[in-house]
């Protein structure tokens, strides 16, 4: 085994110890930040810090670069007050990770890397086209970090657009049959393969293995038909 | 695609719903909460919303359940102002899901999962002993999410202990190498196999992949071996 203490960690070369803290919290969700500023010009970056935050409200939040860089997208969200969170697929990895250049602010990352805008409606912030999950949020908060002069955003999901082939009848999502990608680190992209899921954990029992068609205790059936088509 | 707006995911059953927005994320990383009360009793509880918050200092974040429900991890980070993060591995997965079970609050899910606790000096909060990636970290500042009654916890790291064939020469983590496990939805694990590293981005090149042994620019390279021992 390796043990860093706190000077340890502090006396390494930045970049060794840049990859070695980004990595210690595992995997990481590899998704694509939406944002336009007044004039909808419109801005796309890499982020591995979105997480879940509730179901209902269903909200979502993401970590912010400290203030000491130029944020584009903080700026166009304290803005707008609205973003889109899309999901990277296998073939869209190369370009979301080119999106992480330092493009000047008048630049497109969209059209610099090769991805679609699309815009939803009077929604205040583009979409990525070619993602297999699309998500379009309210900004509901910011809650500054003083420790390091990041930020944590929170937002409310207004509209959800999902490929057809990734929603279960039980509501779950099989990312797998997308290939949505994970992250890891600071530059390294992984494409996993479907996963074991398992029962609800009971105190009487040991954890069970669920079979691969998912849970059958949704009643009644959603009907899943009804939101075929754009609301 | 399927759409879905505010009014649709309101409408949705309860159990559809979770499973839908806690999957929307993308991949998440699987860890074990460790932490203690005032007597030493040990307490285990998986999250999937641990985030890197900055490399220097060394901050990592992660939400917690809403006040309407027990929250024994919580209180104990509260009381104790210590808690560790611990990497879920493969051969982890199941006694690690099971650990989000509804046990009693003096019950310890180290011994109900059969997970070895580990006491590091004086910290006050255990480790797990099989875990491959363990961190001990001291509480810096609870923010509260009043949207929906979680809170946002952020820890300082105070020590890492790191498998030795995880880290690579340039400080990054090989995580398909002990086979950590990543989390999507409320109950589905995946072991991600080893990713595809890319360059740096800059605006003048296509994103470029690294070579499989990563990156080679740490001068002076850093010595491990004066990390090999517990400090």
């Amino acid at each position: 085994m390796y043990w860093f203490n706190k000077k340890h960690l502090e006396d390494l070369p930045d970049r060794f110890r840049a990859r070695l803290i980004n990595g210690l919290s595992g995997y990481k969700s590899a998704n694509l930040i939406g944002t336009c500023d007044a004039k909808h010009q419109p801005n796309l970056a890499i982020v591995s810090s979105v997480v879940h935050l509730g179901a209902n409200p269903a909200l979502m939040g993401m970590v912010t670069r400290p203030t000491t860089v130029r944020r584009d997208t903080v700026n166009n969200i304290k803005e707008q007050h609205q973003f889109t969170i899309n999901m990277v697929a296998e073939s869209m990895v190369e370009k979301a990770h080119q999106t992480s250049a330092k493009y000047e602010e008048q630049v497109s990352e969209f059209s610099e890397v090769g991805l679609s805008v699309e815009w939803i409606d009077d929604f205040q912030a583009p979409c990525v086209s070619e993602s297999p999950i699309s998500i379009g949020l309210d900004l509901k908060e910011i809650l500054p970090i003083e420790l390091n002069g990041t930020e944590f955003i929170i937002g409310q999901i207004k509209w959800v657009r999902i490929r057809e082939d990734v929603l279960q009848p039980d509501g779950s999502l099989e990312l797998s049959q997308i290939r949505a990608a994970a992250v890891t680190g600071l530059d390294c992209y992984h494409v996993p393969s479907k996963g074991q899921r398992y029962h609800y954990a009971v105190p009487e029992h040991r954890a069970r293995e669920l079979p691969t068609q998912g849970n059958n205790d949704i009643h009644p059936p959603v009907n899943l038909k009804k939101f075929w088509a754009k609301p």
